[in-house]
């Protein structure tokens, strides 16, 4: 390979978030290239469950006044850092879709921000991952609205005529191409309309400069790049300053301005906590919580730097299997890259990932044709890299990928 | 005490029931009657989310398909016997207050049973807990729809008119009255309108009967009587023939036909399945199914009888004290009553609980004035009842709740 295993071994003596890789559980005879998925387990979350099931043998519904009910806030505080916000700009709470829905409803909604008497526009992307667009569509349905998706590969200044919310990744799950996120942010407040950025795949994956750029709303998850846990809350931010303006219409009681008032009229909280439904679980914040009390402490730049290391590492060392094998590689250049190499290998791509995780080289695979690799700095080195990069050669170079096993679909993925 | 405490434990020997305690996890020196609020730790639950821990540390990503994408469909059908649903009739899934919005979106919505072209009149009570209300009002609000509200105490019949969907709780989290759902149900049918039972204070508390009642839409939560964690996911039922009629408005990835196929444009599932949003949590689920597998092996119609024999025997060693105190006990009879007692004592309500929870007693207080007291049958013995009502007695006969410490209020309960 264009980099030898020796290269790769100094390049780890000399990470400095080489340290990091100790605070996670990684399972023996594992390279694990899918943490854009499921974020690996850091060491700490076993410990913090085991102490919230102690909690609620112990303390019983007492425990709801030792730290339960206040971590969608603090969690909050704890995260915005990580997504370049302030600390009472962030909270977290229930999952993508409802938080989507949730800001559609805040800004089109009866006394929001572009507060519709008639059809409001909702813009969703097309050729991203499509369940922002399934939960535009489902609130533009129920409150008549209009839902419109951008063409795969259209310029958006060519589709904002008449739009009133824009609902953007900044980074494509499938291609891993990110968004100029101040440019794009500043085009559509110029045409008067409001943009929500999806985060999936970008917090924890790189720096994420919302107030920089002046981003008014976000969302995103927490179970991929921030390890979290499977299914680990999501998260909704609101620019301070836009905090007050418009009516949540999940409008549930831990959202109230006096929750424990029992009030019979609904009355939303000043703040970000409008943004709160139900009772949420307990256990699901505790392990979110041990890893989030670690991202606050990482540095992002470093982070930056080796998340780019690592993926022109595999691409380097593979380079000349692309070629002989005809698979594309679509990883976009450095500066427009999350933390992934894309590659499209037509009707192979699905065997070759199949064959990969057999050898515990664990990537995935979206339909149609295209193999992901994500690249989580923080407990993934260069020898890592560069293994799973030798296992991809021999995978491919030895057409192992072909045997019948290596063909047949799971249910899901 | 009018009931001697060789009577309450003769009573114990007796009791078929009295094996379940040993299955759960309860701290020493405490009396809990606070399982209205949030259920005690079954012993299972532990391990159960241990071993979730333990997949996600050595098989990640794979997890999902090793049984946590499919734990919505399995725990509902787990959850179904103990609600009298079928076992394709119940979703585990998000909290009352989604699955309340759900429901509403997916009867009056575009495409739902009762389609509006204008608007459509949504009747919540009014005396109950307030959640179902607000969420009506966001409802409402967004959709353009009406909401009304039931004033306290006035009969259904006399504002059915005009309302296509009503919103009421099976026991009402107050007073702890049990609605006549077969009666309820049928005279709201009979009105041309639906009706979205909330079971929250009745799952795990008395056998219920949805199918036998004719019940088409429930809601509830699993974190009380059914012992599922703190904020452990809710629940919602339809009924099979009613699962196909309309627009579930929260419409995310995981209720898509073929979630896994990336398609476009939404599609729901044929099935409940539709009523899923986003991802959700391993770790509350599993806690959850540790406690549900004990469930589903639960003898209803004991636990009812047990249950009744404990609120009775809470009053009848009280009833003396709450005479000569002014305390009112509105426990209504035994068959129109939930599984709490509920007391109304005035200016003292709050400082009772709080000198009742410093001697290891757990109840809770309501504003205004209400002290609950919630009987879970499979943890509580007789004799724990007794002690309960010792405790009560010389809290109250002593004046003991006088002391300073015990009047101040605590900002969340």
């Amino acid at each position: 390979m264009s980099v030898s295993l020796e290269d790769a071994r100094q390049r780890d003596r000399l990470d400095p978030l080489a340290g990091w890789k100790a605070h996670f559980e990684l399972p023996e005879g594992v390279l694990y290239l899918d943490g854009n998925s499921l974020g690996a387990q850091p060491l700490a979350a076993r410990q913090a469950v085991a102490g919230t099931l102690d909690q609620w043998r112990d303390e019983l519904i007492g425990g709801w006044n030792q730290g339960w009910f206040d971590a969608p806030e603090r969690l909050g505080r704890l995260l915005a850092p990580v997504l370049g916000a302030g600390e009472d700009e962030v909270l977290v709470t229930d999952n993508i879709t409802l938080n989507l829905f949730k800001l559609l409803g805040y800004i089109l909604g009866p006394g929001g921000e572009s507060s519709q008497a008639g059809r409001g526009v909702v813009l969703s992307e097309g050729g991203n991952f499509p369940a922002d667009g399934y939960i535009a569509e489902g609130f533009s349905h129920l409150a008549a609205h209009e839902h419109r998706v951008l063409p795969e590969g259209e310029p958006l200044e060519s589709h904002l005529e008449g739009v009133d919310v824009v609902v953007l990744s900044q980074v494509n799950y499938r291609t891993g191409a990110l968004r100029d996120m101040a440019a794009t942010t500043r085009l559509v407040h110029d045409h008067g309309a409001e943009v929500i950025w999806d985060l999936a795949h970008s917090a924890g994956a790189l720096p994420v400069a919302l107030n920089a750029c002046d981003v008014r709303y976000a969302v995103g998850c927490t179970y991929k790049y921030l390890n979290g846990g499977p299914g680990a809350p999501g998260f909704v931010h609101v620019r301070r300053d836009y905090q007050s303006r418009g009516w949540q219409p999940l409008s549930g009681w831990h959202g109230h301005a006096a929750p424990f008032a029992f009030a019979p009229d609904y009355a939303p909280a000043a703040d970000l906590t409008r943004f709160r439904t139900g009772t949420h679980s307990a256990l699901a914040y505790s392990a979110l919580e041990a890893s989030l009390a670690m991202w606050a402490r990482v540095d992002m730049a470093a982070l930056r730097d080796k998340s780019l290391a690592l993926t022109e590492l595999f691409r380097a060392c593979l380079a000349d299997v692309f070629a002989a094998h005809g698979i594309e590689d679509i990883t976009p250049a450095p500066e427009a890259r999350g933390s992934q190499v894309s590659l499209v290998a037509g009707e192979h791509g699905f065997a070759i990932v199949q064959a990969l995780i057999a050898r515990g080289v664990i990537g995935d695979y979206r339909e149609p044709g295209l193999m992901r690799f994500g690249f989580a700095p923080l407990y993934l080195s260069h020898e890592d890299v560069w293994q799973a990069a030798r296992h991809f050669r021999e995978v491919v170079e030895s057409g192992e990928y072909r045997a019948e096993r290596f063909q047949v679909r799971s249910e899901v993925t």
